[in-house]
């Protein structure tokens, strides 16, 4: 029953996510040896304004 | 000192969250012992294409 | 399809989380409106030295 | 390797978060004996209806 | 600058977790568009005390 | 109300989480306007083979 979070910034497409979903769920289910109905994968889209890194928001880099 | 994350589809009403949140708070403070004011909730919603379940975005099922 | 988060000190028994993860599924199912087996809760323990509270750690407390 | 969440009632400034994200990454590094480029740090807001204390939604606070 | 967490029960070997995050950053990387080294992985492992599905805690189904 | 967390890897003693967490309060008290009081801190150790970076275990680096 695994639980992924994916958190990045905005502005992937639906088909990218669509994408990620799909090969993620591969992964997880045949590396970790769970069937596929058993993996949630939530993303989390940050603005970006919320994101920080080295000390600076990345809409300031 | 629990705290305790929501993640859910969104859709649901404000009293929908407050009935949650209030017997939430109700259980934890009961089962963890501890008194009431010191349960944190934090409620997060996600879009239907933000979740992947088996594979696929919520939103293409 | 909620996921729920529990994050509370280590300490408690096993037939307090049993009493725990009964119950708030039930909240969940009713007041978010989706089937019991569709709520998952994952149960996070903390030493005592891994919370801070008022810019103290809670072991100093 | 540091990630760091900070989760938050909206109503921040640009500003604010400039400087929040600033000064905890200096922290982190200086604490954690890390440097400044290794530190992620991730502000999550919320809604005044998405977050309970002692069993009521903060928008009813 | 993608942040990705696993949630899973106990149990998984280390070469299973390595094999895991090399093919979760190759698909993070090709479908998010994003470099490789820009990709961090975290694995929460999880007692089956601790993990609650349809009311029931894992370590008693 | 704000909560923050701190993932990172295992090693740090007492004294570095001490100053860790009383430094955090207040930088977040400062920037973000509330008291200290109303600051929660959770720090999640992760054990080396728990983190991967570039599509590598840390404990292979």
């Amino acid at each position: 029953m695994p639980i992924i979070q994916v958190e990045m910034l905005k502005g992937r497409t639906i088909e990218q996510k669509r994408e990620m979903v799909k090969e993620i769920t591969e992964v997880i289910s045949r590396t970790a040896n769970c069937p596929k109905e058993a993996v949630r994968i939530v993303i989390r889209e940050m603005e970006f304004e919320n994101f920080g890194i080295n000390g600076e928001l990345r809409c300031d880099i």
